[in-house]
């Protein structure tokens, strides 16, 4: 089933075991799974995809979990690619594509992490988990923790939209707000798992959640028959879609199913927290901890990413880029994607859409480009936010 | 593509043309969407379906739309059958099946009525749509109309869940909200759609939503192998997806895919409004209008369904039956699906869980039966509804 071989770290390289437990490589560095290329590249070819149901564990052989018993599946993927007809006409793009993540379980992508993630949280016999969260992981995490009877602890801040904190509640998850960012609930929770013997799955930490998460770019591939689209526009708080699909890339292109064209991966950030835009614009390898960090993007908000060298090592290695949206921006371009296009995206995915108008107008985008921008998750979780236009009432 | 042929009437069976634009029949009975099943018959099998995308479109032969152009689509159906396998074991059931409705575009089932009207709509060159809504029939018409291009004016009772209000409102509609249940935002919208010109596309006035809908059925067959569940247990408002479903097993009978076995239909109401149960006990063949109506599952409380005949035909000839559940159960339900199985259920789809538990405990299902249930929407609608359980603040 599964091709999974071994454990590396994203930074020094040393190799660990995948049966076992792991955190962060002593180096500081994240682990990332790795798959025996070669093997599968004898035998697997996109035709075998073909009776497969349409969720992300069509990818099964480039996913972690060995037995299908310990697969926690909420139907996670399978999401569908939309045509932006008129957004393309109006924006002058050749072909405006939006990955609708919002039709995940728990309402973003986050679910194809934690269903690779929880997946094998059981496969390797962990019993409690805790993890520091921007909003929708937390969301995801305690879902599939529940389908898979672990327990789970979630801190996040304490101005997460508030229908992520009752969901998250409803789950039966421990839910602790703290007054600060990720950032703080993650040293909470570090803490707390040094303390009680929780397992810590922050972003990066727990090496599988990148997994489930680069299925985004494998099925977007599969969607335009293993072509590789012109340009990815992408979302980046933590990073972690961009990263794994990314990944993705290189190892369909070691199995020979694509060639070695990449889309150019665009990180957008929000004005208000904008740290891996800040490095590649000074061209650092790594990004500084962004103080004060605020946006209506709550996904978006993440001060210093742990994987930040890796998504500014895949932006410029593609050729991509990065840039910040204002807040303004973000939340005209959700009522412009909402009402031209009928997708109600969540601020994170409009800033993808206003990244795009933005590269337009600068060129960076021009001509015949095939453009796939990701909405990460259902605007539904972000009401509160929105003021409404007021209805007549009668 | 599609094998439509007429339109005829549920009540008295005239038949009309299906190229031009209908409301309901003049005797008052809503008309329905016929095809040639006997030329299906002769070459349309299962195995035709097996590349086709995972959405309602893979029924297509079965569907209203003529030509491809006309689809107006953001993705809806393909949505996963979830095996509740705690649940199953903790209540005695063989087998327990959630299909998730809420993994649809805008949350619910509703987006499948919406994609085969809207596409309708506009095949049939109608400009400016106006209709009543409970809830998220609402939000579904508001993104597909907007992504057609056709106007729309929702009315729907002041205290629909706040979230569907807003929702409707990102998409650029006219929402109007009047002090009273749908009928009265019925009675409001019909005279606006005479003064205006609007065409009116209330549940069942509009005949082809419940061909979108009757698609929930066609995957659940599908997913089992063209196997028919024992039971399948329905939260019924309007009742257009069950009597879709319904209508949709005779279609798929008539074309050799399954034989004369049914599914016990099981209509499920809110104590709180609960016509269509109160009828089916009485052993009428119609509803009265239900008085003073008020539940917590907004999408329940129709107090006149137009299809309520349909409906106590669907469960009497299935040898299924109507029950209704109190407030109270469909939150315990709710929470106990949450918990258990990590699925955030809409209160109407907890309802159906409701009914189940009640449904066994009085050994109506009982022994190794298969039951199907729907949630019909995500729980993110209704959010508010919900007190949160109380985080930690650190």
């Amino acid at each position: 089933m599964s091709y999974l071989t071994h454990l590396e770290c994203s930074r020094c390289g040393q190799q660990y075991p995948s049966e076992e437990p792991h955190a962060l490589c002593p180096c500081g560095g994240p682990l990332l799974a790795r798959y025996d290329l070669a093997g599968l590249a004898t035998y697997w070819r996109p035709a075998d995809l073909a009776g497969r149901p349409w969720n992300m564990w069509r990818y099964r052989e480039l996913l972690p979990v060995r037995e299908e018993v310990n697969i926690v599946s909420l139907g996670e993927g399978g999401t569908p690619l939309i045509r932006a007809t008129r957004l393309q006409r109006e924006l002058g793009v050749g072909e405006l594509l939006v990955k609708d993540e919002g039709l995940n379980p728990t309402g973003s992508f986050k679910a194809r992490g934690a269903a690779a993630g929880v997946s094998r949280c059981l496969e390797l016999g962990l019993g409690e988990l805790a993890m520091p969260t921007a909003g929708n992981a937390g969301s995801a995490w305690a879902a599939y923790a529940t389908r898979a009877g672990l327990k789970i602890h979630i801190a996040m801040p304490a101005d997460t939209p508030r229908v992520i904190q009752t969901e998250c509640q409803a789950y039966g998850a421990e839910v602790i707000t703290v007054d600060g960012l990720i950032s703080d609930a993650g040293q909470f929770i570090g803490a707390r798992c040094r303390e009680m013997g929780w397992f810590d799955v922050a972003t990066l930490k727990e090496p599988y959640r990148i997994e489930g998460k680069k299925t985004m770019g494998l099925e977007v591939l599969e969607e335009l028959g293993w072509q590789v689209p012109d340009v990815i526009v992408y979302p980046t708080g933590g990073g972690v879609g961009l990263i794994g699909m990314w990944k993705a890339f290189d190892e369909v292109e070691s199995i020979g199913w694509i060639g070695t064209q990449r889309p150019r991966l665009v990180a957008v950030q929000a004005e208000g927290c904008a740290p891996i835009v800040r490095a590649y614009q000074a061209g650092e390898t790594v990004s500084c901890f962004f103080q004060d960090a605020w946006t209506v993007a709550a996904g978006l908000r993440v001060p210093k990413a742990l994987g930040d060298f890796l998504v500014l090592r895949a932006i410029r290695e593609t050729g991509g880029t990065a840039l910040a949206v204002s807040d303004e921006q973000i939340l005209a371009a959700q009522r412009r994607l909402a009402v031209t296009e009928g997708i109600f995206a969540s601020p994170e995915g409009a800033a993808a859409l206003a990244a795009v108008e933005k590269l337009v107008e600068s060129g960076w985008i021009a001509g015949e480009q095939r453009v796939v921008i990701y909405n990460t998750g259902s605007g539904l979780k972000y009401t509160d936010s929105l003021v409404p236009a007021g209805g007549t009432r009668v």
